[in-house]
């Protein structure tokens, strides 16, 4: 946790998408103070088309490149929602060559108990794991 | 803002997917008062079987048509959502012939600081983009 | 609703996937006491290496059959969301051969007015469904 969806269209290769995933960690870790394990992605690429992002009036176009990031969590606060958005923009450009234009991100939270990472328990109600210093 | 996830099963042709996003997307702004441009859609294409989409005893059958739209949002109020119901429901009839038994919704609520739209920003929060008035 | 999106690695058969999605649904119908005909299911195959679930340093290893389980319902009971994990940790290894370390649970919630089954009505506000017991 997080659990993180990225949408894509098709046309990268397996090694760019790697380097998203890679990214988009690295990212989350930072910027939430999540262990390095903390690390729960689903890729799913789509056919030209199924994806439409604009702008809302903002005034830009985004590419063919143009990636969602649906994040899933328990609560975080928002400094640390504000790092998380700007790592992003930064290094999928550095890392990956991301358009800072073309990356769209949302954000959705539940709790504690609604996470079992494993054999049906909840490991932050059973003391397995600790609660996060930042929710 | 909303992301909007339209889940169906293949055998659509692409005319007929367009449609469908399309029509979602005017409903989004006329129920939500959205600029046009205010559009971030997914669809996924699934399988035969890979959807099961029944009636919670409603009585009534689905068929393979049947498709399911998960709006991601920030809060809207009740008034709001059911107008986006009915206009989803009448005009994908109207203009994809889908029957509207076969039209299942389920909205998620986030909010502001939950939401970037480009370059790492939060554009409800940094005075890009004005708060919308039905929230 | 719930609405239930399960996500897994190519390579299982039709039959197995059937098991899987059977096996999900009588876990909610008897955690969360929701009607057989209750279900809102979506399955989504993903190629090899589109899918990272680590485990956040609790110290086990997942394999290529581990899946993603995201709940989107209203909301439910602390001992409810724990009778569905374990049922789905015991029952998805009796029918499926799934290991539970292999399991992954995330749950959101929204509430009543989130929903339509059909028609684009709201049938948990006008009537045609009732509230559930656990909510």
């Amino acid at each position: 946790m997080p659990l993180i969806r990225i949408d894509l269209t098709e046309g990268r290769s397996e090694e760019e998408i790697k380097a998203i995933m890679d990214t988009v960690q690295d990212c989350s870790v930072e910027a939430f103070k999540v262990p390095v394990r903390d690390r729960y992605q689903i890729v799913t690429e789509h056919k030209p088309g199924r994806m439409i992002l604009l702008d809302t009036g903002l005034g830009f176009e985004r590419s063919e490149k143009a990636i969602a990031i649906q994040v899933f969590t328990s609560p975080r606060a928002t400094i640390n929602k504000k790092k998380f958005y700007i790592l992003l923009a930064e290094n999928l450009e550095a890392n990956c060559g991301l358009d800072p234009k073309d990356l769209l991100i949302s954000v959705t939270t539940n709790t504690d108990v609604d996470w079992s990472f494993g054999f049906g328990k909840i490991q932050y109600l059973n003391g397995e794991l600790p609660k996060e210093e930042n929710e």
